[in-house]
């Protein structure tokens, strides 16, 4: 599916590439990205709630080889997480969920990291941001140094409980954001999150893919 | 496929409902796509090489209730089709098909129509325009007030052999197509023609669809 709309890279999720797998399956899981021409960019969304998951999230990302987290480590973690941070050279950028997470929006996000090592970051999720009352085209902005990772969607109305629709189809300015990010030098990945239509996923993505090609291209 | 990609208007061909079809299956199949939400905004592409084939194209038309016809005059016919026109007040876009045909460009079509009434007018072909030479946003404002249609599609690279791609996978310049006919305030449809993967057409459908949206919200 990945090779028929013409992208080459993903996050890769625990669904995937179970955290607690031996270094054999990683690396086999690895090569085989590799060997159909798709760069595996991040592991994540990892949450970690303790040292120990610190720790095996750490190892996991080293054994695949991606110099990226997309994670959720607890506040209190955050000092411990900047310690990996230095010792294995891997970034992490922190997720934010929308209401009642730790992490509603990337302004939570940029509180707690904004004296850390700029190795940590922010995954600013446009959806969860949005559905927490945030504006994910300021924050973008106001972060921009700090943007790591973006997970892009959209969604047919604001509101709390809102799921993921393929983009341009609803209501956030995917546009501004993109803009923004252009704007800003972004150079890191814009991530497509699909969660409609699972049993057919295929021409949601490429609504999407196709969405954001556009969009990109008229912005120069 | 349509509903699912949200495109609510078509062109009807031949292949979905043939030109010599009776009354009777003609208001079926227009009910059919009606009772879908689907509105038939044009017969066609219709080749039309005598006189009986001029007339039943605009009973065709006409049955079909659309008052557009995508077609193909041979040249010596467009006196005959004018008054035609005239008298069923149904407009006719002549269609350019690139090397070969008869109209290879809309520079051709233009040659012929130029002195006609308005409602004959252009269905621009942007693939088989370029495969012919032409430049296809360069027409789209020369020929501004008598385009009337746009067949989009891309291509890989631009050779006269070429098969239409998806939209923003190749090398057609659709960002300044689409801004020419925004600026040239361009009110007709643009029609994707999707011509690749014909066995599961609808990620293709969906990516040029989305592409295409993009663009246009991006451009405001």
């Amino acid at each position: 599916m990945m090779k028929r709309v013409g992208i080459d890279a993903l996050s890769i999720k625990d669904f995937y590439l179970p955290l607690d797998s031996n270094a054999e399956t990683v690396k086999g899981v690895g090569e085989k990205f590799s060997a159909a021409g798709i760069r595996i960019y991040a592991a994540g969304v990892i949450y970690m709630k303790t040292q120990a998951e610190v720790d095996r999230a750490f190892d996991y990302a080293k054994m695949l080889g991606v110099d990226l987290i997309v994670g959720v480590p607890n506040p209190e973690l955050l000092a411990y997480t900047e310690q990996k941070v230095k010792t294995y050279n891997i970034r992490v950028a922190v997720h934010n969920h929308g209401p009642g997470d730790l992490y509603p929006t990337p302004v939570e996000v940029y509180e707690h990291i904004k004296g850390l090592d700029p190795r940590i970051g922010l995954c600013v999720d446009i959806g969860h941001t949005a559905r927490a009352g945030g504006d994910p085209v300021k924050m973008v902005r106001d972060y921009a140094p700090r943007v790591l990772d973006v997970h892009l969607k959209d969604l047919s109305v604001i509101t709390k409980e809102e799921h993921a629709i393929d983009l341009g189809t609803g209501v956030l300015d995917i546009v501004g954001l993109l803009k923004s990010l252009i704007h800003n030098r972004y150079i890191g990945y814009c991530s497509i999150e699909h969660e409609l239509d699972m049993n057919d996923p295929l021409p949601g993505i490429a609504e999407s893919a196709g969405y954001f090609r556009g969009v990109v291209k008229a912005l120069g």
